[in-house]
């Protein structure tokens, strides 16, 4: 979606490591409408072209889409992608049509240009279960590459949005990584169950002011289920509102 | 889906004309479950594997794609092509699910075979006018060729399910044709309103005793909408039962 920063020259940098010499990296960037829900941040998205560009071309990137929407989207589209399970929950419960439109596109994306191998963000988990659960489905032959999440020196998940944050937010916003990590610490020292896990992250969150906590729970990392004890695969998962922002990020336990 | 017949030959030959010397032709044979509503066909749809493998080495098929059902869908299948405009009407009203059903395979069979172009005959216009909505919709690089209805000596549209015809409904069979172009002639003659058009075709139709009318419209070629008069890219279509077997046609107006 734009609004370059480094966590997006890292999966450049894997995808340029991933193609080798012989291959080519294409990037895309489009504001999709279709992922953003009626009264959402679409408008107010930032779409800064011109730095864009340069960053793409300083990361080294062989093609750089960046289609208007007239281009992508037919007045009369009808046809979706979707997926019924895995978005249901998490994200899916506090944006609906949010993947249906994430979906939609990739696969645009893919069939217009087929790529080997495709890259996403951890930092988006979910996103990233249902691409591999779409390539799946769909028979896409495109391998998906999982990034870990690129985080600020305070630990902050990069993230478009963090621009967002006033100051004050943006001075609070550590605590989303902090708690996470914290209950971490927890299940690492023993301890199993969903519920302590969980108010361990929260307490920490809800210290934050201007912290408001959308969601946090423990989950199957691959089928996104809510589970009450951890087990191998377990993923700790937090959306937390400073203001009008909302920002995601995730731990996965020990 | 198979049960192949000398229709599904002119799909394989056309197929064979368009790909050149150097080209390939592919065909699948798959009972697709997922286009089947509970309580239809799906386990008395003719399944002869021998034959149709014999059709297609005869017809200069160069690979015969045969899934298993286990093979195409995994247990926890979620991801669905679905399109929300020309499927809702007609056989979409009569058959929810279906389409669904029909773009996900299709979707699916295009990224395991990855064709150049596709071929569909135009018998089923409104599976169609959807396939060439889903390759617009989500840019498949796929070229579809529609072939024009194939008919039996008296008319009848080739179709697997003719088969399930008793004796005597085969018999009757023919007055679907014979409605839909005694409207035409009709249209031919002047006539520009839908329900002149459609009464015609209604009352010749009705004429057998086994025939139960499903639906008999005019419609737009392209958007499948219902239409109140004649205009070019006019389309008449109906569906038919015969005791269980649900029988479509079509004609273009003049």
């Amino acid at each position: 979606m734009g609004a370059l920063h480094h966590a997006h020259g890292e999966l450049i940098r894997i995808a340029r490591q991933h193609a080798g010499p012989d291959g080519e990296v294409a990037a895309s960037i489009f504001v999709n409408p279709l992922q953003f829900e009626p009264g959402s941040d679409f408008e107010r998205y930032p779409r800064p072209e011109k730095e864009d560009e340069e960053f793409c071309r300083q990361a080294g990137v062989d093609l750089l889409f960046r289609p208007r929407s007239e281009e992508m989207y037919s007045k009369s589209q009808s046809v979706v992608v979707d997926e019924n399970s895995l978005a249901k929950v998490l994200e899916g419960r506090s944006r609906p049509g949010h993947f249906r439109g994430v979906c939609t596109v990739v696969a645009k994306l893919f069939n217009i240009l087929r790529p080997n191998a495709a890259v996403f963000g951890e930092k988006d988990f979910q996103q990233l279960a249902i691409m591999r659960r779409m390539v799946r489905d769909l028979n896409f032959p495109v391998e998906i590459i999982a990034v870990p999440t690129i985080r600020e020196p305070d630990g902050v998940a990069c993230s478009s949005r963090n621009r967002y944050l006033s100051d004050e937010e943006r001075q609070q916003a550590p605590v989303i990584r902090a708690g996470l990590t914290k209950a971490a610490d927890v299940a690492r020292n023993g301890e199993a169950s969903a519920e302590t896990i969980v108010s361990t992250a929260r307490d920490v969150i809800q210290s934050a002011s201007l912290a408001r906590i959308d969601y946090v729970e423990l989950v199957d990392a691959e089928t996104l289920e809510s589970i009450e004890t951890v087990r191998p695969n377990s993923l700790l998962v937090a959306a937390v509102f400073f203001g009008r922002t909302r920002l995601i990020d995730n731990i996965r336990l020990p």
